[in-house]
């Protein structure tokens, strides 16, 4: 926070058009928060990363930036809408192919399916590192091996990994990388972006001014300028910068730690619960921050409406927007209560949600 | 400011998603900022607005999302490069044919030219409400009468306009209306919209989650979701909200007279300086709060290079995004120095400014 506030005090104007002092800090927010993230996710040059308003930009701007028609896509059953809804518009509108891959019940899935499933067609890969329904960590290093060999391109998804998954673009074999700014890399809101190989190259979602080559009709080449057209959110990239920087500091792996003791506390105390479903991998097993759960007998939305009115816990119940990972699941008619913990929840917290849901059961079911 | 700290401190949860608290204020907030938008350009129903980043990506929706191969559409000489590069991308790719109407050398269109220029296949007129370079003032309601006899849609780019021109969709006849946050309506960057007639459909820009009919594979129809998938920014919304209820408060009329005031000061004090040529609209006439100049013997960067540094005036410099413009008044070998005045500009600023570019000429020329 002290971060935004600090560039729209002090910097807020446009990076990369004026050339005056306030225009240069602009452009160093922005430059400062690429090498963050450069550092964070092994990207050698920093200006291959482009900025979003969400991942949901970002994976639009991969997805219909490098298909075309023809072409086909092998994505996952656990994919977002936000990766589902693009692909079908494209196969109803470009005619290109997708297989879906289910994944097993925990929503686990093994990489040789993804390379029976390789056709001379294939473009693209698709795969969520972490499901958003189920918290399950998807083999992106293992499918990013087969990619390569196959000459197929790689898109992860990292809505629920960045920042408490290691990502390492290149060692991961990963040629588009979709990010959050506001989750697990605790900037705010209206922030993310997309790494893009340098050997790739998309049509831009964007075209338009760039404060580069104004005199051009044409979309300039140079990175990160040819998908970043129009004016960014500096104050929110700001703030990107300075969550990136704590992670840095932190590192992701003891996040990630700290976030999984939480979920096998929530688990363990959830399983005791009569009737309580957890959704995703089994306990003992390694998760992202989410703990998806039903609790039979109470519909999910009125036990999240209690947990807010009466005991003051923050959760989303319902649909995740992935119908797929629902019907896999077995929650398409129901849907589910899903809790996250974060690098700053604390254990109270996890209990809190645990006597809540007991008492629920007691009362409601 | 203070605003969007209280939405980051208080409300930062995914509007749309969960129905707690928390995210019911979010919600909150988009509604509320939608609303502001509406009564500023009289919109009847503000769920008729959709949230973008910036005005570029409110013109990307619009334009690729109404047009389609064959179409015909008028532009102007003046449109920013937001507009043009979009539209040759088009031409290109999607045979889309193109007219581009010159205004005079102030930037002022007879909208008779519009109507003379109007084919059978012409689908839409894009008119930006002033020119980014000149300052000039389109006549908006003028062409909307003549795009609505000839059942052609109006897509207006409100960039330089939204906040300090009276901007009417009904009774101007504006299908379309692209405008930015953080301009005229005093919001943080990161901010911008579409407001799109509800008898206009587009296909959306982005596909992905909305939080609704989150089962379906489709894009719901339902407005504002159909044209806002993903997280949005709400803490820039937040902003944006106190930016447009502050205008409501001073109201557009007032605003355009005291920035209009310093511009005439403005040109009057740099027409007096031997060598100085303000571009745009004559003295007298009415024009936004841009004043753009070139001054003879002076390379425009190096001027911009000696305000800000010397005498801390932030002007931008060089071209300004819209090449056709610039070559219709003779600057596109030297580009030009634009100074701009805002709401909160005061006379002892325009007259600092003056007496800079008095003495850049005397030692520099």
């Amino acid at each position: 926070m002290e971060a935004v506030v600090k560039a729209m005090e002090n910097d807020a104007a446009n990076p990369g058009r004026g050339s005056h002092q306030m225009a240069v800090r602009a452009s160093r927010i922005l430059f400062d928060a690429r090498k963050q993230l450069g550092k964070l996710f092994r990207i050698a040059n920093p200006n291959d990363i482009a900025f979003t308003v969400n991942t949901t930009m970002a994976l639009n701007m991969a997805i219909k930036g490098i298909l075309i028609p023809g072409d086909h896509v092998i994505a996952t059953a656990v994919e977002h809408n936000s990766v589902r809804r693009p692909l079908e518009y494209l196969k109803q509108t470009a005619g290109i192919e997708v297989t879906y891959l289910e994944t097993d019940e925990q929503g686990h899935l093994d990489s040789k399916r993804v390379e029976e499933a390789i056709r001379p067609s294939t473009k693209l890969v698709i795969v969520n590192h972490s499901s958003n329904l189920l918290g399950s960590i998807l083999p992106i290093a293992d499918i990013g091996s087969i990619t390569r060999k196959h000459g197929v391109k790689l898109l992860v998804d990292a809505a629920q990994s960045a920042g408490v998954a290691e990502i390492d673009v290149e060692a991961m074999g990963i040629d588009l990388l979709a990010f959050p700014g506001h989750k697990g890399l605790l900037g705010p809101q209206g922030t993310g972006g997309l790494y893009i190989h340098p050997q790739v190259d998309l049509v831009p979602l964007l075209h338009g001014g760039t404060g580069s080559q104004s005199e051009s009709a044409e979309q300039p080449n140079v990175r990160p300028d040819r998908y970043e057209a129009g004016t960014q959110n500096t104050p929110g990239l700001a703030g990107l910068k300075a969550g990136v920087q704590y992670i840095l500091h932190e590192t992701p792996r003891k996040i990630h730690t700290k976030e999984w003791g939480f979920t096998q506390r929530m688990m363990e105390g959830l399983l005791a619960v009569d009737g309580v479903r957890v959704l995703g991998p089994d306990l003992g097993k390694d998760r992202t921050g989410i703990v998806s759960f039903v609790v039979e007998g109470v519909d999910p939305s009125e036990a999240a409406f209690i947990l807010d009115q009466h005991y003051r816990i923050a959760v989303r119940s319902g649909f995740h927007c992935t119908p797929l990972a629902h019907g896999m699941v077995g929650t398409l008619e129901t849907g589910a209560i899903r809790a996250s913990v974060g690098c700053f929840t604390e254990e109270t917290d996890v209990d809190a949600l645990i006597e809540a849901v007991k008492e629920i059961k007691r009362h409601y079911s």
